[in-house]
């Protein structure tokens, strides 16, 4: 029995709303944009500056959120200071009980626990380019230069706090091409590992 | 309905068992060490070469097996000779109807085809190391020694012959911890999947 699932995912892969669903299939805590509302009152960061360095900056400026949230940058690293209260708030979670935690390296953070299924969602780049342009529309840049630069910041991201090489399959137990093998059979696949 | 299931694996995961159980629960053919004797038989190479060089080694020497063989090496490089005869046997193969093939870079060889179902096995190093002390016995070299040579020989022919980088995700429709799904979860995902 597995208590805690880590998705990690490919930008446009669908990998959110898997997890979304295998939370709910296993009556299991969902965690995603909460967790960037409790890393927030943790470290009075702004949100918007959480959800965005949060997964995708190693040293991004902090001034432009800064002004919005009222505190003072100073000398001390912004990122370095996300990155370990989100570690606590990611480990406090687990504690809490089963749950579905969605992207922050929380795969990384929990490495040392048993009790945890990872996971890694990908699919090739005209499923994603597809993907994210009906689920966010249109914008100035090309489908595929907007997977190109999420998906570089998320694995420079990764990188640089973990070591790791991101979406290198020893990180997780099982991955799956969500554009061949289907949402809703990766749903399925994972509710069974779980069990 | 998947026809044709490939599966590359690291050494000692366990990837060559799990792949003949599911052929044998899908009442499939399975290749593996018969694809060797096929490819033998349209090369006139050694069987024992080609079970060797054809996973491990671009441009390894062909001097020791050509005295056992009678064939002479001459100028001609052998190991692309046998890539490209286990190319055409592997497609052949393919074409014949529903099998599982292990190994022989297939994922890549039959990249066209969308009939097939890419997967990689894999498992931490001590799983590793547990098993192919049980399955091949002690030698003088570690267990960890042994699985980084092997390892690393598939690594570097799959990048020669493919440019891809063997174990990457993307090359895989599902890749599977054998250590952690276990062997018999790993067979009927697999199983599932093809249907």
């Amino acid at each position: 029995m597995k208590k805690i699932i880590t998705i990690s995912r490919q930008f446009g892969s669908g990998g959110r709303s898997i997890g979304k669903e295998v939370a709910e299939k296993l009556g299991y805590a969902y965690y995603d944009s909460e967790l960037v509302l409790q890393v927030a009152e943790k470290t009075g960061l702004h949100p918007s500056y959480i959800a965005d360095a949060g997964e995708y900056a190693p040293g991004k400026s902090i001034l432009s959120y800064a002004f919005s949230s009222g505190i003072s940058p100073g000398s001390m690293n912004a990122s370095d200071y996300l990155w370990s209260a989100q570690c606590s708030v990611i480990m406090e979670l687990a504690e809490k009980g089963n749950c579905v935690i969605v992207g922050r390296c929380a795969d990384y953070i929990l490495r040392e626990r048993e009790d945890c299924l990872n996971v890694f969602i990908y699919a090739d780049k005209s499923y994603r380019a597809k993907h994210i342009v009906e689920r966010y529309g249109v914008t100035d840049k090309s489908p595929e230069k907007r997977l190109e630069e999420k998906d570089s910041k998320r694995k420079t991201n990764y990188k640089y706090y973990t070591g790791r090489n991101w979406g290198s399959v020893e990180n997780y137990h099982i991955s799956l091409d969500s554009g061949v093998i289907t949402p809703e059979k990766c749903v399925d696949i994972i509710v069974e590992l779980a069990k």
